[in-house]
């Protein structure tokens, strides 16, 4: 639900207004760069977003990251520099939007979803990317991400990645975005397995609860991945010249990753489909044994009772009242019916 | 329901006849202008239709906004002079039409389905948008409109829009309608919470009604935001000359709105059909619990009864009723059989 | 199921047979001819066919209106002299066609449903449709249509329809069959909302089958209406010369009405669906309440019964009985023990 | 079930292999004959595939027609004598396929599925059909078949299909196999509007199997339209020089044959998910029903079984047994209870 | 969910980065090598990956099989020598992809998954496959293939496979592959024939896991299916030169029986749904007997024991009690009051 609000600005503003909506704000804005060529590497972590300027216009690969959107005129200062389009700042500081890419003469734009844990729960963020000619610019909301392999790789300085341009190392940071989608199905899929168990051995009201919330996770996924999919092969058929020959076959390695992802979901959501259905017949199960407890006991002993009510009526001529033999001959009656409704139960495998 | 009745004319008039269907008529029909370039600025609200006529010559961008349809003739007046389609006049004064895209020589002929709140209920409105080369006319059912902040921005001089042709006014009125969407759905999802409370805490059958009421305005939203959602991609691809090249990367980004909007709309209808799900297996479990009360109570005093009922015949050769401890006997018999009993049932974890 | 019927000729005839299979044969078949172009106006009802054949080389604009199928010898008379195709005349004289449109040199042959009340049932007819250069012919199977409004127009001579050619006049009828859908449309959403009422205060099984019956004249619409919107669509992409360019913005004015009768029967479908869900909870609801009751009545005077039971025993040594307050002491022991069941069953909501 | 059995193959056996799979060995092979042109006409039925093989020479249009798959030397005699594809055999001996379309340069090479009635159950077979210059070759798995019409159609000589080539004789072969679905439908619908009564009158658990075993054979049934649809419709858009430009036509109307054949098992199936509701719904009803009874005597009798034990008790001081009018005051109470319940009932629509 | 762990490498990896993740690890990792042409075969199991390399220069064709991923440096050494994209060794050694092909300058890399039946167990596979000019070189996990009887055709030496090129090669092993689907299917068939018997005598709750587990197999082999299709349908249309064009139709068989197993695998599908109705109604059916039981037994005898209970109370003036038929009336009172009662069960249709 948090998805929606996040995304009402005040209606009507005009477009292209970089309002920060997101209200936990982080209180430091930390910019850290990243150059590299095959040759030498720089990495430092910046205060002022001026000191990113002088990256521009190096031929060298420049990864600048800027985690926290809520200094927006920084971010506007940036745009400007950049020349980005209004509305692509717009978007950057706007948390919740769908998967996109947007191409434009100088510079590629693609709005991704990050899902990481922290602490046993699940992280959502909107990862904003710009992929220029030689430079990459990622924006985050929060600190923290997914993305450490990848500043080991740069700074091993050995890996294909610091001898490639810009576009490797955007490819690089959305295989690796993709790949922790498959940390958090694996993580939901052993929840999924415990949920099964107690499925089994206790269905109560919080397992159709859980069931929803897995239900719920899923198509929050779902709806990062799909749209997903269609950026990441509108890259690979993308004509920009931003993207290299080299590099389409890895972006298509990631294509091929998302179905999978997609596949898993499916997977997923079919699983779940079942276990609901189980679930229900369980507690309908459930209401069977409940009645058949309570149609065994009734049924034996509401006619038993009825044969002392007979014997308890206090007309003056009943003749068996004074047999000598006639309580116990009651009783044997009454066993026999007893036994008589136990092997009907047995028959009908009530019992 | 509604929106189907407005829509029956008489069967078989010829098309083309501008006859006003709905029948709340408001009272005055108002017709409000704004005309503007980078320089001058005009805000008038005039009584004939003939005011308007002077600007469509104008060079400058102008407004004509008309509230109310019920006077046909002068919406007529209006066709002839600004050349209209007299099947555009007909879609013009049918509220009800679905969201679509015409597009002829001079003009460019939208209908849209605006949503907005006034006093607290949903109010749904039809708005039809003409788009000339230097003038856009909008057609209302009702006074009262999402329109405020363009209004503010055009009169302020300073923004965009001032400096913009009609293709971008036009645009910016899409966009605020498209905005309003969000509000709708946000207090539509605040709403969706607060059922989601009441499902857990005491979910009556008046949950299912509301359940299903949100369903229906999630319908009706669906209904008019997916024909948008062409109109916006057609009107983008559009070969007209009546949108500047610049104007269209903003369509581009109503257009994404859209599909957030649909997204949204798809999230809650999911998150509503589990709510379903929960509030019927809601129910079974509560007939679970009020079965379990019955068999409980009835399963350990019917047996007892039983015992006192055999204790109560009036057979004179009842050996035990004579004895001294026959009494504490038989109550004490009783209650091993109630504490069996519950045991078993504690077993059985229905207590 | 009629529908099938119907359509099952003697299986391997020879194609392009036309025999008529409906069983109900009307009297006399009626031949209704008017005949107009700008200046003069001709109608007449003929009893032979032949007395039609001089209006096709005239260039006047003449419609040929035929009501009954079951002289298949006349028909076949015709097809001849207008030289239509065999199976065109096969597919004239069996009802229950889905709506096609079909294109030959000098003729087009469309296939419509045609829906109108006649005395409070839904009348369901197949109208074949051919358009040649100068003249419309039209087959009904029963006399009693929806035209009458054409016809007056055509009388009146004021109207376009009088000035145009016969494609607009193709144009008019297919307008106003499908004008026609939201009669029927706007009726069975009357019945929908009556249906609903009764579901709020007293739904029993005969809602359901009202449900159900409601359900399945939706799915007799969408299969008519569906398929008319392809012909119609295909009508106006047509490359056919009989259809001026003029008349294709008045087609694309049905087919925006056909796509709002599927947006109404899709969204009355899904409030049924909604109602049928209705249903089904509230049979369970009121299943509950029983259940309800019948806990609430045994689960506070079985145990009560027990106490009797107790103090029926004709042990000899049971102390209490001997006491003076033993009666009344008892009766407030029970009396307590109800108000202390009762107090629980309001905790749980049950009272 | 047997669809599937049918189709393995020892797997692993080199493609193109001939094996007959099907057990149930029809003990002769027939082979049946008919040739003619506008002029003269031959049938005959021969023991021996050779002497088909003069025909293949011959101008005239040859029909040969193979009932039985299990000689496999033959077939494979036949294929080598018309050169036939070895996957083209394979396919022809093995029942079970799809309905496929498969062009070569000199035949077209079509799998079709027949259903008839047989002694009131319904037969389903797979004919293979060859269609070359100036013959058409049908394998069918049994005597017994569709084709009779047909076969009178040539005898009488004066039908368009002697006129005419090889093509419009296959024509006619698909076409009285799609119209044979109809009757098959017929008879469903039959069975289908019986159920429908039963459901009303007496719903009990064989109504389940019932609709579930029309659910299949709808499913069945449509496994072999769906692709059918698409063959014809490739058939219409061959550019395979087999077919003349005036039997497309033909062909078009075969296609909107199985459309409707399409359409009628969708709306059957429709009926019958409706029906499967039904069903589920009146075993609630009838559950209800039960336990209202079941309520009712309970909540009436119990409470007064209640007060007869009050005045069961032992105790010495119960004042009001010994009232003159105890017996007949508590025999009035008791009514009046019961009288209050029934009421109670009334008033809850139970009764 | 095997399937996703197998998936999970450590994120943020270097892409390209063979590493093998599946944990059991086959002990020796064998490699066999058929080498032939119409000429000449030789064959032979060789424990160096070195050994494969002569055969690549090698006019013969040449199948390399290898059986278990763990040794990723030999794999890396095979790859290095046959110039494999370093993306394709990752997928080779990651078990868990989804059917894919691609296709490079000098080969196609194809991943299939294969079924197969060990000790009654269903074993699935990840097949890669290298489709070189004069090799083709498959990767399978585990030995124990469903390859013998391609190996027995090429060690016979007179079949077509063995004067055809590589291309027939790997066509004949994905035939062989998707023939042992059926192999499982059917096998699967019988499986849900078991199942059906067994839920019309005895449904339990193991009927509905059973049901769910086969609907997940059937996900399963349909989540393997849909994706080879495409892999097969990409393949006919490859434009690749390595893909003789004799070949094609072989291709083109293959896909018609891939087309078939989903064509069975949703039949089964749709009969696991009729069951799952079948399985929850039929517990719905038999609460209803419960309930039936436990009402006729409650009903008939709690008025009964009302009427004991009448005549069990003290009270001094019971005239009744005096009479001397007073007892056997009421026995016969309270037996006609039972048979009544029975026959009014009889009516409701309960007994």
């Amino acid at each position: 639900m948090e998805n929606l609000k996040k995304r009402v600005k005040e209606p009507g503003l005009p477009p292209g207004t970089p309002i920060y909506v997101d209200e936990q704000k982080t209180d430091r804005i930390c910019i850290q760069i990243m150059d590299y060529d095959g040759k030498q590497f720089t990495e430092k972590t910046v205060a002022k977003i001026e000191e990113c300027f002088p990256f521009k216009e190096k031929s060298s690969v420049t990864w600048i990251n800027i985690c926290g959107l809520h200094d927006v005129s920084m971010i506007q200062k940036l745009g400007d520099y950049f020349s980005l389009h209004s509305l692509v700042l717009e978007d950057v500081v706007h948390p919740g939007q769908r998967p996109k890419l947007e191409e434009f003469d100088t510079y590629l734009f693609l709005i991704l979803r990050m899902f990481y844990f922290q602490q046993e729960t699940i992280i959502e963020e909107q990862v904003s990317l710009l992929l220029g000619e030689n430079y990459v610019i990622t924006f985050q909301e929060r600190p923290g991400d997914v993305f450490n392999p990848i500043r080991e790789r740069i700074r091993n300085g050995t890996y294909r990645i610091s001898k490639s341009k810009a576009d490797y190392l955007a490819y690089s940071l959305i295989d690796v975005i993709v790949d922790h989608y498959f940390v958090i199905l694996e993580k939901l899929g052993e929840g999924i397995e415990d949920l099964e168990d107690a499925l089994l051995s206790d269905p109560g009201q919080e397992v159709l609860h859980t069931i929803h919330r897995f239900k719920r996770k899923m198509l929050s996924l779902r709806r990062s991945v799909w749209p997903l999919r269609e950026v990441i092969n509108s890259l690979d058929h993308s004509e920009s010249e931003l993207i290299v020959q080299t590099t389409r076959i890895y972006i298509r390695d990631v294509y091929d990753h998302t179905i999978q992802v997609i596949d898993t979901i499916e997977n997923y959501r079919d699983i779940l489909a079942g276990m609901l259905d189980t679930y229900l017949s369980s507690v309908n199960n459930r209401m069977n044994e409940v009645m058949k407890v309570l149609t065994i006991i009734a049924t034996i002993f509401i006619p038993l009772t009825f044969i002392t009510g007979i014997y308890g009526m206090n007309f003056k001529y009943i003749p068996e009242i004074y047999f000598r033999w006639g309580y116990p001959a009651v009783l044997l009656v009454m066993a026999l019916i007893a036994v008589f409704m136990l092997i009907f139960f047995r028959k009908k495998k009530w019992l």
